[in-house]
């Protein structure tokens, strides 16, 4: 399996195709960028990083929470052969405890945990500042279908509880985490994207410390040792 | 029935209490805010017109769409009696045609038609600039239960049904309108707040001229005739 041509490149990654037009490969880079762009910078290994945690948790969540996603096989430290989608243009994100632009929105302070999830939508799209929207935005602009939205939600809360015990034997809590979907070739709903330290919020479950990407966001320091600090916990304590 | 207490003075209305505990009297001044209380102004005739206008339409809403709402009776010109209510903390939105923040939020011109429409819920909060939030946000925080929430959106769309063919038949259209929702001393979900070109967009079905509470926010100018121009098309056509 080699790369073709490269197809699109975003802020954390690289698609490329493939002989097999159903299928591309994704390939993790080191860039972070924060703030729509504003904020940029390099985290040595996030790739390989990355790369690794999401394989090994879209494995998880296809084999023991019955959730379809578009991994294939893992080529490389920072390559992986995915299933060629179209994306849904939504950011889904779950949340269990307040942080970020909830603490704003709402005006709690980050930290306060949630009586029950949230879920929010916002519509993929860098120059509106990907906006927070709600089911009937999504059904009006035609950017879901009702179906598709549903499937989405379940999808969604059935992660959220899954990564929920995962993380927490590895002493680690999900505070919120973002995911993407996307449609194949032959119709069918998948996880795509990432579920890693740039995604996700985790917080060491004893000591509160940020083990993800708000340590570049807000400057905190040892950006890299955090990224490790997961990829240790998931791999070295569980495997 | 007479003023007791004032309860309560907000940007467009003040509430007095009565010698019934469960009743209070709105009364409706000329003052006329927006952008969260940056722009102020006065409307001359606002208070009377929007006093006759909500109490018009909530009765319609009451006796053809069967819509249980505050309303008691007219006392005059600018003062009605209400059922006492706790408001339910949030702006209910309704949206048939894109404007406003909705123009921004999705980058839709305004006057785009909307496929279906779309419902905005706002957590009531001034110092928050009033955000927009979504069932999950509102069922976490518990600013309405489940059922309550259920009930708004049903009542919502069946207000934008009945007040579309409404305006429809006098010329106008209805681009968005905002409503509140109490709860009675004995529980009953009701319409409360006002039904105006200060909660409604309303646009001249032919010229599409703006007939509503935009014409102060853009500075547009005669905003006082386009408040009449509504007033004489409901009543002087209709009645």
């Amino acid at each position: 399996m080699t790369k073709g041509k490269q197809l699109y490149e975003g802020k954390a990654k690289k698609v490329y195709a493939t002989e097999t037009p159903d299928e591309c490969i994704v390939s993790y880079k080191d860039d972070a960028t924060a703030f729509n762009g504003l904020k940029k910078g390099t985290i040595r290994g996030k790739g390989t990083i990355n790369n690794r945690l999401t394989n090994y948790l879209m494995e998880r969540l296809e084999s023991e929470a019955g959730i379809p996603t578009h991994l294939i096989r893992e080529l490389s430290d920072t390559d992986t052969l995915v299933r060629k989608v179209d994306i849904v243009p939504l950011e889904v994100i779950v949340r269990n405890v307040v942080a970020g632009s909830l603490a704003k929105r709402v005006g709690k302070e980050e930290g306060t945990p949630l009586a029950r999830p949230i879920l929010e939508f916002c519509y993929k799209d860098d120059g509106l500042g990907d906006p927070m929207v709600n089911d009937y935005h999504i059904l009006a602009m035609g950017w879901a279908d009702e179906k598709t939205l549903e499937t989405i939600k379940d999808y969604a809360f059935r992660i959220d509880d899954y990564l929920i015990a995962f993380f927490k034997e590895i002493g680690i809590d999900l505070i919120d985490f973002k995911l993407e979907f996307g449609i194949t070739s032959d119709g069918r709903l998948v996880l795509a994207d990432e579920i890693s330290p740039d995604t996700c919020r985790f917080w060491d479950s004893v000591t509160k410390e940020k083990l993800d990407k708000d340590r570049f966001r807000r400057d905190l320091g040892d950006v890299e040792g955090a990224y490790k600090e997961v990829l240790e916990r998931v791999f070295g304590e569980r495997r």
